[in-house]
C-alpha cells in the first residue's frame, strides 16, 4: 500500500481539488446492499479501482436492482468475495454485522492478511423485533471480533455511525460533522483517514485502539432513537468542543 | 406542579431575560457530588427553591469541600433524602447510577409519587476497571429500572449525556448543542424541557417514552472514548440535520 502525496481531482462531480494522501487504491467492497453500493460508487468516482465482492457474481448481476445501479456505475467491477479481496489493497466490510464474519471467511484469511480492513458494519440484532439490540457490546465489539478472527488484517472501524448517504457525502449537511476511527495499526488508520477526507469528512477523531470501537458501535441505539424522533436519517453528530479543546 | 407562563429574569448572572414555563419550583437534588452541586447551584441562581438531599445532613455540612461550596450558595438548603423529596415538586436524581435505587428508596416512594423525577445518572460499572462498562443496557435501562421501582413517579431521563458544567451552561460552547428527553409523561417532559431551556439548552430532542433512555445511556461508552481522545470533557454533541429534517 502506497501513501502518495498527490492532488486528487474530482472534476466529474464538479468539486474543487483537494489534497489527498492515497490515490488510485485497489479497493474491495464486500456487500451489495445500499451501504456497499453507496461506498463503492463514490470511491470509484474519486478515482479508486473498486470491485464489489459478492457470494455469487452472476446472481448479483442478474438482480434488477443491482443491474440498474451497475449500469450507472460502469467503472465498478463485480467479483466473488475472495477474488475481490485478493486484488485489493484495502477491503471494506459493508455487510450486515450479523453476516460479517461469514463473509470475511469467504473472502479468505490469506486474501485479507496485511490489508487495511475498513469495518463499517454494526452488530445489530433484529431477531427480537424493532428497534434492534446489539449482539456484542460493552466489554467487546464487532470490530474486535473481526480483528481476532483475522489477526493479520489491519482492522479500522469507522463510518458506522451515520447513514450511507452521509458516509460518502457528509458536506450535504452544510457544516463539518464528526466521524471516528478506531484501530491498532496507525498506518491503516492514516490510510482510512485520507479516504475519509476525500469523502468530505472534515472532523475525524482518532479514538485509539480497536477496542475503542465499542463506543461508536454502542452509539447505534441512540442513533436509532434520534432517527425515529426526527423522522429521517439525514443527520449526523458534530462533537462541539469548548475553548480548551479546540485545535 | 404549576406551569406559569412568565418572564424569568436572571439579573444576578447578567443574562438577558428569557421566557420560561416553570418558575420558582421547589426542587430536590439528590446527591452532593460535583453533578448535584452544579445542578443545585445553577437552579437556585435561576430562582428555584433548591434543597440538596443527602443521607446525613450534619455529616455532609461538616465536610470541608461541601462547606466551602455551601458558603458560596447560601440559598441552597440541605436535608435528608426524604425531607428534600417531601418538600419538592421536582426531584433530580444526581447520584451515581450504582447507588440511585438505594437513594430513591431512602427518599421514599410516597415522597416521589406524582413528582417529576429527573434522572441524570448513568449506569456505569467501574468494578472491572477503566473504562467502565454499563450494568444495564440494550433491552433495559437505568431510567426504566427507576420507573419500575417508583411507578407513581413521573420519570424523565435527560442531561446524562454531557459533563456537569455543560448541563447547566451549554452556551459556553458558543453554539447550540443537543440534549435529549425520554419519559412516559408528556407534562413531566414539558416541565423538564422548560428547565432545560432556562439552563441554556437550545436543541432539545424528545426521543419518546422512557424506554428510549436506552439510547442516551448507551451513548456513554462513546462519550468516554471521545473524552479520552480529546483530553477533556468540555464537549457536547450537536445533532446536525440535513435540509429535509430542519424545522
Amino acid at each position: 500500500m502506497s501513501h502518495c502525496a498527490a492532488i486528487g481531482l474530482d472534476l466529474q462531480r464538479g468539486r474543487s481539488p483537494s489534497v489527498v494522501g492515497v490515490e488510485n487504491l485497489d479497493i474491495a467492497v464486500l456487500g451489495t446492499g445500499p451501504v456497499g453500493r453507496a461506498v463503492a460508487g463514490r470511491l470509484a468516482e474519486l478515482g479508486h479501482a473498486v470491485t464489489i465482492g459478492t457470494r455469487d457474481p452472476d446472481g448479483t448481476a442478474g438482480r434488477e436492482e443491482y443491474a440498474a445501479w451497475a449500469a450507472a456505475h460502469p467503472a465498478v467491477r463485480l467479483a466473488t468475495f475472495a477474488a475481490a479481496a485478493a486484488g485489493a489493497a484495502l477491503v471494506v466490510n459493508a455487510s450486515g454485522g450479523d453476516v460479517a464474519l461469514g463473509i470475511l471467511d469467504s473472502a479468505g484469511a490469506a486474501n485479507l492478511a496485511g490489508k487495511v480492513l475498513l469495518d463499517i458494519s454494526n452488530p445489530l440484532d433484529g431477531s427480537q423485533g424493532f428497534p434492534p439490540t446489539l449482539f456484542v457490546k460493552d466489554d467487546d465489539s464487532l470490530a474486535e471480533t473481526i480483528q481476532r478472527a483475522h489477526p493479520d488484517a489491519r482492522v479500522v472501524k469507522s463510518l458506522n455511525t451515520m447513514n450511507n448517504a452521509l458516509m460518502v457525502d457528509p458536506q450535504r449537511l452544510g457544516e463539518d460533522t464528526t466521524v471516528f476511527v478506531s484501530g491498532d495499526d496507525a498506518d491503516a488508520k492514516a490510510t482510512v483517514t485520507d479516504l475519509l477526507r476525500q469523502l468530505g469528512h472534515g472532523d475525524v477523531i482518532d479514538l485509539g485502539g480497536i477496542e475503542t470501537a465499542r463506543g461508536p458501535e454502542m452509539w447505534l441505539p441512540l442513533w436509532i432513537r434520534i432517527n425515529l424522533a426526527l423522522g429521517g436519517n439525514d443527520f449526523n453528530i458534530k462533537v462541539v468542543r469548548g475553548p480548551s479543546l479546540r485545535k
